[in-house]
């Protein structure tokens, strides 16, 4: 066992090399971020380690006692050896080998998790699931290599043949199909196996962790890396999934670099790595995740598995808009990224991190639609505004059904929202924390979102299966000084019916905020009742046109598919011309919807609750234009962000939308909607669907060129 | 005229005098904050007075333009001339000049303005009412007395005969009603006539101002600090209208003691201007008023007039918790105390204003019943708790129906709450920006409130004119170290029914969080229906008691009163026992309120929007105990704060309540409220009612002795 140590590579090196220690001993001495964080890191670990080790045996499920025990353990023994590099103080390192050696004793003792799930493939022995026992590898083989150097011969072999290689060996060996998967779940098993490899001196280990068991490169970490995440760095299902499976590819990805920088990892598929990092970060407003799918609101950028990302991502890049993120995170992590990172924030690097417009390609090549983020800076304020346009692939099973929805935001507040995941996490009383009943019958449904919902059926009938088969088309997408357009389509998500919309987000001269375009086409054979409602924040404060409010009794809006949760509280069907509604968000703007309608259109308003017997939906609002009966229809509509109300100052201003009047056409491929302002000046939006984005044409008989898909014309005043 | 105005006293001498102009001049070359207010105050009347001089003929009413124009002119003299004060720069003089002149041709052309109402005892000229005509008085002779050494002969001879005597004499002898009225609009009047009295060298101005037109002291200035304060400094209509209040007593005073420090005006009763201030302070929780009466939510201590109240307490006191408030206010204001408040921030002295738990007497003697504050620090928290107990007076027009409700406040947010008033300020969609019809219809009826509503009638059947006559007795108020404790009754609300309250905020030895206990008896020789209504903020997310909801249809639970705005959307019969209600607050925070049921009690969950067809109301949550046909009930609950919900962190603590069993009993005028915890500790609360607030009782064979009001006991657990 000696002999076979000594061949091992030097230790510690995965995630921080013996050269980062160095370093990062020196920086506990200084003061700044760095020891600041040691010192705090330090005193947790001091707290807990006088605490008796704790390995029980495994018995309880997620969320349940041994379960949450097992996680505290890796966490602790992560940190703790860590403190031990640092701090050099043995007793640290000896918790470490004290817990290890529990381990060890317990580990082989062991069979399947008693709470495992019947016939299931991935079955744990410490934890219900093998995803646990993988994430348990990342860190205790982490903890190990932090220690390795204290540790006897007998201790070394104690740890390594009892625990941690029958550990890496049932992650394998034990559980191909799980290994071999290009999924998420995966990559936590290929990061933990192969870094055991890296520090256990297992060569054939990595190689099969980086190219499936059978080193086909079939599976394996690589292959993860070529399709989990589309070219531009988007994983499929959404940002709050995104930054939960970083954490694996980051960490794995730094070990790689640690141990064999002749791969160059970090530059494999024109650095998808660090595009994954990044593009988490565009996918958030305001510090907070965009919440499409079954995202949790309250998550953002401050998560543990971005402050890693962000880490490593500067470690590499040196982008001193990374320290902006970083100071945002308000967590430096004890690595030698973290301690450049540290000392970057220390000498005040940062600078405002740049939030770009751009359209994440979805899908391994990156051409199964696309999620679309269009921003805008606002003239008098520094928060800007974002448009997040989702004609995505369906994303799994925690997809929603809600191809082209979109989402708008405005200071720092969500305006035209989506519901997000129904789940209370953790809250017992809430159905054990888990997802909802409501999460199926409303948050994954199509009239959840802002999208088109045809004959009040969700998108590919809420089939999951279909979904993942089917996507929407990206028609095209620009951003310049005026602003940003972006176009798609999907003929799939209700048989024989084509959905179209076109979204863009654009300055126009004389009016402070940008205007956020809607044209979105329905196009069927058949006649069907058309549905496009819009999930607003905040309070109703006018309408254009009469409602008709149901005051002594409220019934749901229908029966199924999410309808049923929806108590309609209004009804209108307004003259033909412009409907305007306009609500008055909480971060004291108001928003004012305009929309073309015609003399059959209804509007109804609604607000959630209905057939929620637990309280468990949020009493959230809605207004839906409705269209019974056609085959075609095109909804037409401009949202407006105006004015203030400051009712703390006692003054209000522009409470009423500048727009007085919009009207749609279209020509040889051109769409126009013109618009006209409360003080006479009009204005021309010209849009071609041509596939090279110019086009020539005349309106109200002057030519005009459009050279990037859209031209915004300010017309002279008729006399 | 020349002789006269030599004859005047020194120019400025009113809110500052010449010597704090010198220290001003001074300041303005020193970084800090006063030169950087300066500088901002400057850039802004640099803009202004580039636009051409507009003194229009009144025309509009309250919000409509010649209002505002007039509204903004006095506001732009009054900095004007502080800026030329200050820079010694003629060109600021001239325009206040050139204006004063504007208005001295136009004002001996008015008569009563035509927006005046229909037999008005007070219209104004400049504007429809008197009230903002005297404020312009304010202001202007502030202006006046600012650029009055400018000035030569003939243009002070137009200015003060053409104008400011004329305003003062309409002022004044022009309305004796008003001027002589014991109310704060007749504060302006006193203020603005006093102040010029000051100026222009009109000593039976002065007096007449202080004591009443006929100087009886039956009205007046003197009569007024008597008369619309409390001992305690609480104004009766709340703290939203007291700020307001304020406004013209401070600036008066500082006057007087400026010209006449003779009259000692601060010392005056006690120092009552100085309690007004200080107790506006007092009345804010987290920066913001509590919204008792018709109170917009929003507004809280930065407001510009306890700016100035607070920059005048600090130039009295030198009180480094009032630069704590002023930093919170962000605004120094040009004056000699705000120099001193600048200083003061500027050489860091601000400690951390300590707010305290107090009974606020209300009514001109303190003995109408009272506003009770209550305050707890927690352990972990740096944000106190805070319980208000609103056992006040009526409070005239703007008071509401909502005798001895309370509102609790914990980790910066409203737990129970008021719905405050119904109103969207200066937002013409809604009613105009007027106070809306929900405001009487909902907000000002007792079921908007945290009290009990009998036979589902309004207190006092919602007549101001019986309610402004009637009010509750405060009992008994203590607070020492273990916590505070309140108690109050009323028989007048309902005619033959007396309702007492005795509410509690206190710390259990081995809970993180106070508690607060609510004891309410009513009683009566006839039966009644008797609602105990929690208007809760947050999402419901678990009852210790079946519910069962209306799903399928809502209906308003009533048909008047403010009740046919509440959708009913559940409703249960708890076994006897202990019934349980547990939200989570945006805060992060859950709360359980445990109550003692029979089994013949109606629990009834309500949300707001019912017979709300123009959408004003917010669809704010409440819960209503009911029990019917009752002559005497004892509704008897804790409020218990409990764990956290982080689910950004991904973590979810302590979800459920500790407590496990209430039990209520009284023996000897001594109440006892037994809990016990989930653990098994078992506390004994204590509270005598006598008198003395001190009793000898025996509890299960134990001998105890109550020393201030209340006791907590840890009881042994029976074996
Ligand atoms: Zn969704
Ligand atoms: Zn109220």
């Amino acid at each position: 066992a000696i002999v076979s140590t000594l061949t091992h590579a030097a230790h510690p090196n995965l995630v921080s090399s013996i050269d980062d220690v160095n370093k990062m001993r020196a920086a506990i001495n200084e003061s700044g971020y760095f020891s600041n964080a040691y010192i705090a890191l330090k005193a947790k670990v001091d707290k807990q380690i006088k605490q008796p080790i704790t390995v029980p045996v495994p018995k309880d499920g997620g969320g349940g006692y041994t379960h949450e025990r097992h996680k505290k353990n890796y966490q602790l023994m992560y940190n703790a050896g860590m403190i031990y590099q640092l701090s050099q103080d043995k007793q640290y390192a000896q918790f470490v080998r004290d817990m290890l050696l529990e381990y060890a004793k317990l580990y082989p003792s062991l069979g399947l998790h008693p709470k495992r799930k019947v016939k299931s493939q991935n079955p744990g022995k410490l934890f219900w699931q093998s995803l646990n026992e993988a994430v348990w590898l990342v860190y205790t083989i982490q903890a190990y290599d932090l220690i390795h150097d204290s540790l006897n011969a007998n201790e070394i072999k104690e740890i390594e043949q009892n625990l941690l290689k029958p550990v890496a060996i049932f992650l394998s060996e034990g559980q191909p199909s799980t290994f071999n998967k290009v999924h998420n779940h995966g990559t936590w098993a290929t990061a933990g196996v192969g870094m055991a490899g890296f520090v256990m001196n297992e060569p054939e280990w990595v190689e099969k962790a980086l190219y499936d068991l059978d080193k086909s490169g079939k599976g394996g970490f690589l292959k993860q890396l070529e399709q989990l995440f589309s070219p531009q760095g988007y994983y499929n299902e959404g940002p709050y999934y995104q930054r939960y499976a970083l954490m694996p590819f980051v960490t794995f990805a730094k070990a790689i670099e640690n141990n064999q920088p002749e791969r160059k990892i970090f530059e494999y598929r024109d650095g998808i790595v660090l595009k994954a990092i990044t593009t988490t970060i565009e996918l958030s407003y305001n510090g907070l995740f965009f919440p499409i799918n079954d995202a949790i609101k309250s998550k953002g950028i401050d998560t543990i598995e971005l402050v890693n990302g962000v880490t490593v991502a500067y470690g590499l890049t040196r982008d001193s808009g990374l320290l902006d993120i970083a100071n945002q995170q308000k967590q430096i992590i004890l690595t030698g990224d973290g301690l450049k990172v540290a000392k970057a924030l220390d000498a005040g690097l940062a600078t405002p991190y740049q939030y770009q417009s751009v359209a994440f390609g979805d899908g391994a090549d990156g051409n199964e639609g696309a999620l679309v983020v269009m921003r805008q800076n606002i003239k008098s304020d520094k928060v800007q505004q974002a448009l997040l346009f989702k004609p995505a692939a369906q994303g799994l099973g925690h997809g929603h059904f809600d191809k082209l929805t979109w989402q708008f935001y405005d200071r720092g507040n969500e305006i035209v929202s989506d519901y997000g995941a129904a789940r209370f996490l953790n809250v017992e009383a809430k159905f054990g924390g888990r997802y909802l009943p409501e999460n199926n019958s409303y948050a994954k449904q199509t009239i959840a979102h802002n999208t088109v919902v045809v004959d009040e059926r969700s998108h590919f009938d809420a089939d999951v299966k279909v979904g993942n088969k089917n996507h929407p088309e990206l028609l095209f997408f620009t951003t310049n000084d005026h602003g940003s357009i972006t176009s798609a389509k999907i003929d799939t998500a209700y048989q024989g019916v084509t959905l179209k919309r076109t979204l863009a987000l654009v300055n126009l001269p004389e009016l402070e905020k940008p205007l956020a375009f809607d044209i979105f086409l329905v196009k069927s054979d058949k006649a069907h009742q058309i549905d496009l409602p819009l999930h607003y924040k905040g309070q109703l404060i006018d309408t254009s046109f009469k409602r008709d409010a149901f005051t002594k009794t409220l019934k749901p809006l229908g029966a199924k598919n999410g309808y049923q949760h929806l108590w309609l509280t209004a009804q209108s069907k307004p003259n033909a011309g412009l409907a305007q509604i306009t609500w008055l968000n909480n971060n004291g703007s108001f928003y004012t919807q305009s929309s073309i309608v015609d003399n059959d259109t209804d509007v109804l308003f609604t607000r959630l609750g209905a057939n929620d017997p637990n309280f468990n939906l949020r009493n959230e609002s809605a207004f839906i234009y409705r269209k019974k009966g056609v085959k075609k229809h095109t909804f037409v509509s401009v949202l407006e962000p105006h004015g203030q109300y400051n009712p703390a100052k006692e003054f209000t201003l522009s409470a009423q939308s500048e727009l007085s009047s919009i009207n749609y056409s279209q020509s040889n491929g051109v769409e126009f909607v013109e618009i006209s302002l409360n003080n006479g000046s009009r204005y021309l939006f010209a849009i071609t669907n041509d596939l090279s984005g110019k086009a020539k044409f005349s309106y109200n008989n002057v030519d005009y060129q459009i050279d990037d898909r859209f031209k915004i014309i300010q017309l002279k005043n008729q006399q």
